[in-house]
């Protein structure tokens, strides 16, 4: 059921990727979520995010011990000393075949040298002029990922923004941002995206290492509950809404300088630390249809049953001629 | 084919709607467009913000002459000082039955004057709060309408508000914002929506007034040459970048003082009467996929047929269990 041009390039079972997760002291989609996505039949993808060489590899040991599933690994630069190459070495030498580049932008020099390593690369893309410069340097398939999405985002939505991809590109189409159940799921298929990438949906499960009432305080939120901000890496991110990104917001509109900005973020960092429920976390405006924690499994079994009844009701309101 | 709970609601032969669409100097969605519409089938909605009684009257007859289908009003405030009881019962006594209320936001008060008069009330809202609110109030459908709609909007995209408000009210469930096509009619339905409303694109028709180098403007133009300002109504607007819109962005970033401000709009609307093609256009990011100028009745018998060739598609995706 659902098998589409992504099942085949990846090796999956249902067209679902399991979006890369960062987070202030570690990632969320660590081990533990990717082999349980990978495990219900969906791509699990590693968050390797300025971790150390040995901390990588560690990490990609642990989801073999736990599945024998295909996973992937995303590598996206935080810092601008970040070096691909090195890393895209290690992971090739790890066996890594299944790459995601980039978080709301594509990091389009790491395409060519992950290519030359014959891995498979998918890179996000947040505009169709994006789209179409990775699919010249040689990307498998694109992540269309829209404005709603959690994490590192563009300006375009993704309903806007996957047919416009699905326009301007020959390879398959990931849509991103904004899918929580199997209505976003059918949705992103009507597009004529090829499956979906959902983030949010997968920090709020049983499995991922998120304290639980941080979790919790997604499942609470409402669609208007989050903002773009920059304070947790320097790049728009969408993330709740929090007493510190209301402060940077405030920092922001003072026209405070670079070094305030650089203070207020390590003082935010260090309350973090102190008080993991202190964190801002990254989230989509998807959160205002979450209510229930569930685990990786059951969102994937529910999608895909789901879409299965939402199609033959699209059938159904096709033929209906009633007057 | 296609018929819903909205066909019903409203009389209509299938569930599209126009979205009432303003202008500088006149609204787009005047007599021709609206009867263009109707007669194709879907509903078009006049735009009568700030126009005189007599004015108003006189385009409702207009219709007439040209079209015994249905069509509907668009109510909203620009101004404060609007009375909404006095237009109401203009439109009242002229049998006007449909109305949807405000851009972006529903017009709360509008609603019990409206539905007072007998009339079928389709407010616009921007978030599943507004939503609830509005069907207490005793609304007969709500049109969500997603950041990525051209004109007046909101926060929350189409594809997380649209499910949201489904599963907030009982109301029908109409999506709007970011809609050009097939892909988004059938993605809506899949939300959940029982039909769709289309500004930007019915703009872009052979019908509208729009002069022809600004609709070709907007068939130009990518999902990224949008922008939402201030500058054209005092509330956030979704429009095509324009130098205007740049130098207003400017000014607020700068602090102009409200003078200021309001200097540089008149200067803006006297260059606009002077030469209507330094217009700033109302526009989703739906325009970056917008290539053709199409009369409305082509864009309507071309959803409708795309729609069951999509639908019936993702009935064979669904079926495919090739590995």
């Amino acid at each position: 059921m659902f098998h589409t041009s992504l099942n085949k390039l990846l090796g999956i079972r249902y067209p679902i990727i399991q979006g890369a997760l960062g987070g202030s002291t570690r990632p969320v989609s660590d081990a533990t979520l990717v082999s349980c996505v990978s495990n219900a039949g969906g791509l699990g993808i590693l968050a390797i995010w300025n971790q150390s060489n040995s901390r990588i590899l560690k990490e990609i040991d642990r989801v073999r011990v736990l599945t024998d599933k295909p996973f992937g690994v995303n590598v996206a630069a935080i810092h601008s000393s970040y070096d691909f190459s090195k890393k895209v070495k290690v992971l090739a030498e790890a066996g890594i075949r299944i790459v995601t580049t980039g978080r709301g932008d594509p990091n389009i020099p790491a395409i060519s040298i992950l290519k030359d390593h014959g891995i498979k690369v998918l890179p996000v893309v947040a505009t169709a002029r994006q789209a179409m410069s990775v699919e010249k340097k040689g990307a498998d398939a694109v992540v269309a990922s829209g404005c709603e999405a959690g994490g590192h985002v563009g300006m375009i939505t993704t309903l806007t923004l996957v047919p416009q991809v699905v326009d301007a590109v020959e390879i398959p189409v990931v849509a991103a941002g904004g899918i929580g159940d199997a209505r976003g799921f059918v949705a992103a298929l009507a597009l004529g995206a090829c499956g979906i990438q959902m983030g949010t949906r997968f920090v709020a499960t049983r499995e991922s290492i998120l304290p639980l009432p941080l979790k919790e305080k997604i499942l609470r939120a409402s669609a208007d509950d989050t903002v773009v901000t920059t304070m947790r890496t320097g790049w728009p991110t969408r993330a709740l809404k929090s007493r510190f990104t209301e402060e940077w917001d405030k920092l922001n509109k003072r026209g405070a300088s670079p070094r305030e900005l650089r203070d207020f973020r390590r003082m935010v960092l260090k309350k973090v630390r102190e008080d993991i429920e202190e964190d801002t976390i990254g989230a989509g405006q998807v959160c205002g249809m979450l209510n229930d924690l569930k685990s990786a499994k059951d969102i994937i079994c529910e999608i895909i049953e789901s879409a299965c009844t939402i199609i033959s009701g699209l059938e159904k309101t096709k033929s209906n001629n009633e007057l």
